[in-house]
């Protein structure tokens, strides 16, 4: 079994796709992530659901869990509004040194140990011209290895 | 809307759970990752799904990429199988600076907060008296936020 077996189609956001659409994406299809991608069509990087939230979440309540606190349950509900028109450019987590990104020719141990090692449970699989061919989640890696 | 509306069950594993098991777990339920009880309930940690890999994955393969590609195929099918008998125990991160723990009042922007600081789509939810009430998932999460 290699990456291209287990590798599916899935939702591409750009650097200049709102963050809003990247959240319903997210929220709607359930996905770990979202795989971006340049004009293209290859991969730049993962953005995890987390860092999504990381823009809508005022930076002094990230910083300070008091301060979060002191918003009321009203406020607190709609924060997602904060998103504006930002765009995903402004919630790229800092860039880790190794992206979760592999050739389709990886094997699972490859990509069981990619995971591991960037603590992403989604990657990239890339063709030989670094296109996307799809990606692998952490899910359908175990169901495979799983698989009796 | 407080953390206490959005808590749902959630499977929780102890120190002594297998790994293999909770491989399992994740897999057949599609969880983000698993909440660590102590022996009182209490919850000690969260438990991504890319650490229950890290313990399969050869400590060789999971340091230099080139060495997990001499695996053969065949083999590296069978990656899961390193488990053995190990423990949850085992596949503990290092213990992060804050836990992805809320308290039953968190607001949702608490919630959001805290995923952002821990980068955990999961947050244990817990009572006064510190016994876990259920789960939040950052799934869970947006649905909410994105309801019109």
């Amino acid at each position: 079994m290699r990456a291209r077996d287990l590798a599916v189609g899935f939702p591409t956001v750009t650097l200049d796709t709102p963050a809003l659409e990247a959240a319903r994406l997210l929220a709607d299809q359930d996905l770990p992530g979202l795989v971006l991608v340049d004009d293209d069509g290859r991969p730049l990087s993962i953005l995890p659901g987390t860092q999504v939230l990381r823009l809508a979440v005022p930076a002094y309540c990230q910083d300070d869990p008091a301060l979060a606190r002191v918003v009321d349950e009203a406020h607190a509900d709609l924060f997602l509004r904060e998103l504006g028109d930002r765009t995903v450019r402004e919630c790229l987590p800092e860039q880790p040194r190794e992206l979760p990104v592999a050739d389709v020719k990886a094997t699972v141990l490859e990509l069981a140990a990619l995971m591991a090692r960037t603590r992403s449970p989604l990657v990239a699989v890339v063709d030989a011209g670094g296109r996307l061919a799809g990606a692998v989640t952490l899910q359908s890696l175990m169901d495979h290895a799983l698989r009796p």
